[in-house]
């Protein structure tokens, strides 16, 4: 098998095989395979396409790169989730406690990763002594007892899918459907879960622009899924404005223990069942959306999921208390309001701003050795489609500085007070099956 | 300027400035773009294609890498043909003497090259004492008191060309018509040519397998000549089969001789005189092709095309005797001929298989460090169209080995003999303004 034809044979759209993908895949990993072929490979995939079993192949090939998580261990059905990204996003946060105290299992390790805000993990370690550096078996254990562990990623997971990330990221690669797609399982996959709910996030604020590469990017990944015998769910969710009203490490946490209580931001709520019911649905614990959200809800309402998530937090080590005083989570020094200088509707929020607004204030980080702040951010006031009078606050910072100007100087720009304002659709689709 | 942004700018389908062409090109030339980026960038141009300027820029690009011949010392409009290769391709062998006794310099600097025979550095090495090394003063010397010269390239020519096209050979990048246009003229252009001549080759034995990719490849070189001054004008010529009867070093060069008589093969004989032609259009020598064909007939008629290359030979310290006395010219040791096993009329001779048979005789190199045999390869005796009688010759093999087989069998593979045949059209069209 030569490079060269296997490059020119995609080049010319033809469909690859299993070998030809895993000959790809396992070559460049163990290096006898160049960055350039490589990458002549994966621009003939951005032009060409692949299939869904050429993207299965590929998820496969990427997934045998590595380590893989053994989570046999855990009774029940491993359900995963994954969002594509956006700004504020809490869910999982929600989640992990809230399909637990349903009964099915939630065994999440997650990365740091780099962006507007932390990760999952960071968020969870604004928590007083949370701790997410966990041995699998301690691991295993934990999701046996409690039905929900969130911890750090152990174990070279996908080696494959992160030397051609970095690739594809300096080659302009990234935009590729089933690169994406096979990314995103083949860590899925690698890290042990049985099935997996996507939360596509489609908008301004998302990775995904356009609800058409939205919805392909879902339907790959659910098709893919299939081909390997992992049921996979996906929601396309809007990212135009920002999920919830917290953006930042613990207002995050914060906003996660109002929902749990039923009393979170309704799009929140509402995008937090969807998924769940989802996972659900994926664990075979409920058949249809309308059940697995009546059950979730029955949960938030008699005050388990809230329980869960106090249980959860005790027994990675950190202070349960927060669940019921909030404010013993880190606390920023300056609250400043950006007000609205006349009245009317909010009509366009964007996300990606925000975010940026956030990176500014230290909630995030650019490289995985920066510091993260876990009290700053900020928290809106008034969403899209929201009335609001001049003078009424819009947005509330959280800083740890003084000067915040720029962040002052970003939000202003960030949102929009109008007339009148088109209704944003949160769940734009659901896909249950392949 | 970001790299990554001009790779996704061309892979939008966007054109490319002249800054953003050059900085791709002169970062790889002084390693400042890695190889995975230009492959990145190649292929997004595979696919994207270029447009006339962005080619001409790419062209332009890639001479500045380099030395640049100056050949200002010689007198009048220096004229360069170019082939893009072919089997038994003995043009330039013709050309050089014939186009000089109608008064226009040819200065010719050639590469060795790789192939089934050698290039015309090679076949001319096959004369007794001719030397190619000669210094670039003695060269344009050589022009001025001769009219031509033909000698080994030096200096260090297009390199950013050179290390572009290792990287294409090995990522599937080589088919793309702006590439190859580029690559053809910047290397034109580097030795000094002010006006430039095509021959584009079609068919099996040539690179360019459809007449529709010879014409676009023909036009984008066309184009790059008129956007850089340098008028060019092109022939798309048939290469389905051999040209001429020879194939092999001294069995071209004594093919020559005979062309150069008047006594040549029709084919060959046509094709220098259209090229010819196109030189002496290109020089403002003469205006139309009938009129340069007239002109470059009469030279061989009255025996001063002939005279020319005599003197030529003598110059460059080769034996002239072998213009009257080809015997004088390596000879091989063996003689086979292959027969008609039944009558009927040649309908096919696959010039590409022609060629292996050549290789395998000796006559090119597969790497730079082969040596040639000068003395070896075929000499056709029949063409497709030609009639032949069961028994006649149809090929002679000169070999210097005894055990031929395997060449037997490839020549006798290589023509068909039916009762009827689709006539060969020698010049599929020519290109004589952008």
């Amino acid at each position: 098998m030569r490079v060269v034809d296997i490059i020119e044979k995609k080049q010319m759209g033809e469909e690859l095989t299993k070998a030809e993908i895993h000959f790809m895949v396992e070559g460049f990993t163990n290096e006898s395979i160049p960055d350039y072929q490589m990458t002549a490979w994966m621009m003939a995939v951005y032009f060409q396409g692949m299939n869904e079993k050429e993207a299965s192949h590929l998820t496969m090939a990427m997934v045998e790169s590595g380590d893989q998580i053994d989570l046999s261990g855990i009774d029940g059905v491993k359900v995963d989730k994954h969002s594509t990204g956006g700004v504020g996003d809490t869910t999982t946060i929600v989640l992990a406690p809230l399909v637990a105290s349903a009964g099915v299992p939630v065994a999440k390790m997650s990365g740091r990763g780099l962006g507007h805000t932390g990760g999952t993990l960071d968020k969870f370690e604004a928590i007083e002594g949370f701790k997410i550096e966990v041995p699998i078996e301690k691991f295993i254990e934990l999701v046996n007892k409690n039905k929900v562990a969130v911890v750090g990623q152990t174990g070279n997971l996908a080696p494959a899918d992160k030397k051609m990330y970095s690739l594809r990221d300096v080659t302009s690669t990234v935009q590729s459907i089933p690169l994406i797609a096979s990314s995103i399982m083949s860590k899925k996959i690698a890290s042990g879960a049985d099935a997996i709910v996507l939360d596509v996030k489609v908008g301004d604020g998302a990775f995904m622009k356009t609800v058409d590469d939205a919805r392909q990017l879902a339907k790959t990944m659910v098709q893919i899924g299939e081909q390997v015998n992992r049921k996979t769910l996906a929601v396309i969710s809007d990212m135009s404005q920002p999920l919830g009203f917290a953006v930042g490490n613990a207002l995050e946490i914060k906003e996660a223990i109002d929902t749990l209580k039923g009393e979170g931001p309704s799009d929140l709520t509402e995008l937090c069942l969807v998924l769940g019911s989802q996972m659900l649905m994926a664990a075979n614990k409920v058949e249809t959306l309308e059940e697995g959200k009546a059950l979730l809800q029955e949960k938030i309402d008699n005050g388990e999921a809230l329980e869960t998530l106090r249980q959860f937090i005790e027994h990675q080590g950190g202070n349960p208390a927060v669940v019921d005083d909030p404010s013993l989570l880190p606390q920023a020094k300056y609250l400043t309001e950006i007000k609205a200088d006349r009245d009317g509707v909010i009509s366009d929020w964007t996300a990606h701003e925000v975010g940026v607004a956030c990176s500014l204030l230290g909630a995030g980080r650019e490289k995985f050795t920066d510091d993260i702040d876990p009290a700053v951010g900020v928290v809106l006031k008034a969403k899209v489609g929201d009335s609001v009078k001049k003078g009424d606050p819009i947005v509330v910072i959280h800083s740890n500085t003084e000067d915040i100007s720029e962040v002052e100087d970003k939000l202003t720009k960030a949102f929009k007070i109008s007339d009148h304002s088109e209704p944003i659709q949160l769940i734009v689709d659901t896909i249950n099956h392949a």
